[in-house]
């Protein structure tokens, strides 16, 4: 982690919103030395949050002194308000959110008198599928990417400032124009959480025969369909004209593959097309180190569904020297019994079969 | 395990195509006790499947007497005329395939003068993304789910027969009409595959500052893209007709989505039932034990990417007495830390956080 020097950090921040992000934020904050305080609408989040915060200490929720920074974070739907009232409350703080749509916000929140030199957007992508301040942790960021969006009017000076604070939660920066991340995460996460939701709806009627055919595939692709519908309607409607366009894509590819599938003449070579580009483009997505991902290889190892089983097997991989880049656990239909697979680098993988096998493990591959 | 006896197994199999699926089947009986011989238009492939079957035995590859059961595990485009010259060959042996399609396969193959009474289709669901008789295993079967689709004519003993063959093979019966199966699969394994190529289609063009921003839930929906697309192809021509009408009712759904997206009256409405309707779909999908996944509780550790480091981890999970349901390992960006999501059933989440907070783990949740 790099190491920030306490000149560099901002001395008191404040934050409005104590959910999950916020509260994490507070927490983070105060591990880094920084001053804090803390407030929400909802009395009930301040006292979670304040139960977060521990017992030795009191959580503030009304600053005595002008913070340097005040970190909005409240649903994407609320910041712009709370941005623009935050901005003449405190004249000199620089403001930021944590709103995971960038363009709509900052915008709404100039037109409504925040100061635009002072103003920065952020973005931290951590949290998941998780929300509220119960589930609030200092680490929440840790080695999480957090993009700064800076408008053409943002003082330098306020965004080097953010970057300080981002690093001192244990964030890494990302510098993005607002509508570049606009652009990116309607690609990377929203287009994504659409088609997770709209194949998970389509087994809503399915009977319960086919649901017995359910493997890992469909299990991973449904998986953030469970995301809460409530924040994610605010955030594809916040970021409606830059989910479109990918839509569109999406369902043109699909109505030229459902026409080869029902009979056009170069049907052949029109499905193969398609799942060749699924190939290339999964190919783009940068590894855990920044490699590839499938230049991992796997190794399939069979446990007994008991406390320990699992131990044994990694207890193994450690003593073997070897390092395991992924780890998954195949999902069986009502047997007392578990396959592991366990994803290593390539040069790793005799190693560790030999290795696992000498020691009486079941592999599978 | 299900003990079957020795009566109730074939003494005598005849496995045509050394595939992957093919050997590990061949493997799979032997270690059972049936005696097997494999063969391959490709002699490559039956090298290849020799070397898996060992130097102690040598494999067989033309059977000097008929076999009790033939199984027809070459390319789902030549199964249908590989059953129809094998029953030919064999005028008394049971026939059956391991294609992932059934309707069209078996339609075929009785076209082309297979006996309907002795042909009962078969879907021995392993495999994944691995391909080849290198990667074949005796214990490829274990715990998996194995569709026999019995035609309208099939002799009930055969069926009986091959029932005996895939419990022996470690494998669960799932008796299903063939239509049955071709709907199920279309729903759970063609469209998500479809879905998953187009998505990860849509990254071949993006800017690499987009790709930074990839996160979990976008590896999960594209990790099946890498799958072989020559295969894939041959998959989802032979099941068109099942496939379409459920790509357009994903075809309806992002078209109704997209006109949210961009600015009808109703949006927010819309956008919200599109949503909840993936939750709901999403809670009807098995657990690992039958129970519904998300009734388990994750609990996040954070470790350093080092060997040992996750069998620390497991060691103290089994210390405990609790049994991990799944396990997840974040992926972050450049940095040399891994975030570990444990999965476990609720009441036990209470009893892994402490003993592991006690035993100086860094929790997350």
């Amino acid at each position: 982690m790099t190491v920030f020097t306490e000149a560099a950090l901002p001395g008191r921040i404040h934050v409005i919103g104590a959910g999950l992000i916020g509260t994490s934020v507070a927490l983070a904050a105060r591990r880094a030395g920084v001053q804090v305080s803390v407030e929400d609408v909802d009395s009930n989040h301040e006292q979670l949050a304040a139960q977060r915060w521990g017992s030795v200490s009191t959580l503030d929720t009304s600053p005595s002194a002008e913070p340097e920074i005040v970190l909005v974070a409240t649903p994407p739907q609320a910041a712009a308000e709370v941005l623009a009232s935050a901005s003449s409350r405190w004249p000199d703080a620089t403001l930021t959110d944590v709103s995971s749509v960038k363009v709509r916000p900052l915008q709404e929140a100039i037109n409504l008198g925040a100061d635009p030199r002072r103003l920065v957007g952020g973005h931290p992508m951590a949290g998941g599928e998780m929300s509220g301040p119960a589930a609030a942790h200092a680490h929440l960021f840790d080695d999480r990417v957090w993009v700064l969006c800076p408008t053409p009017e943002s003082d330098p000076g306020r965004v080097t400032q953010l970057e300080n604070l981002v690093g001192a939660c244990g964030a890494v920066v990302l510098i993005m124009q607002p509508h570049t991340h606009d652009h990116a995460v309607a690609l990377t996460s929203h287009v994504p959480q659409v088609m997770s939701s709209i194949l998970a709806g389509a087994l809503v009627n399915a009977d319960v025969e086919s649901l017995r055919l359910v493997g890992q595939g469909l299990r991973d692709m449904t998986r953030i369909a469970s995301s809460n519908p409530a924040m994610w309607t605010e955030i594809l409607e916040m970021n409606g004209t830059e989910i479109a366009p990918v839509l569109e894509y999406v369902m043109a590819e699909i109505m030229s593959l459902t026409r080869s599938l029902t009979g056009d003449e170069v049907a052949k070579v029109n499905i193969d097309r398609t799942l060749r580009l699924g190939v290339a483009g999964r190919d783009r997505i940068p590894g855990k180190h920044g490699a590839a991902e499938r230049e991992f290889a796997t190794v399939t190892v069979q446990v007994k569904d008991e406390p320990g089983q699992l131990a044994d097997l990694f207890v193994a991989a450690g003593r073997l020297g070897v390092n395991l880049e992924d780890v998954r656990i195949e999902h069986v239909l009502g047997r007392p019994s578990g396959l592991i697979d366990l994803y290593v680098r390539p040069q790793l993988a005799t190693v560790l079969m030999s290795g696992l096998t000498e020691q009486g493990f079941d592999l599978r591959s």
